[in-house]
């Protein structure tokens, strides 16, 4: 069954408090060398039958309208082709 | 600077309220062909200076420790190439 992602951030001018508490505990934690860090969502949806260009369509709309606040952040709907599709290094 | 990309989803097993809620939410918008949603965290980290396997071994232990809750999420961490690394459709 096909996959699609929605990732939703925060737009680049908008405060991240959650990214901003994430990079306050880092050193706390012994850890260092990241200098921002920005937190959002990520949406995994299963989509019945084929991948057309017109359900790829009907997800952007859910995701501009349910998944995102398009005032604050922004979104991109991928293919989730196969796990390996991105970079995975663990 | 180069940026990693971790991201944390809800284990298989483990229940999704959230994304139990999105999909709910979906059909009663008119939205109709997806049969099943998942949502979890993405977090984006810039990290200063080169990304040597040390530094990615550095961000799964903050993704283990502080990101995610291993005990109920599964992360992948991934080194953010380009934007246009994934298939992106929007």
């Amino acid at each position: 069954m096909p996959r699609v992602v929605v990732d939703v951030m925060p737009k680049p001018e908008i405060l991240d408090p959650q990214g901003k508490a994430v990079l306050g505990a880092l050193p706390r934690l012994g850890f260092t060398g990241v200098t921002d860090v920005r937190q959002g969502k990520r949406f995994e949806l299963e989509v019945e039958g084929e991948l057309t260009e017109e359900v790829l369509e009907q997800v952007r709309e859910m995701a501009a309208t349910l998944l995102s606040n398009p005032v604050i952040e922004d979104f991109t709907v991928a293919v989730e082709t196969t796990p390996a599709a991105v970079e995975t290094v663990s």
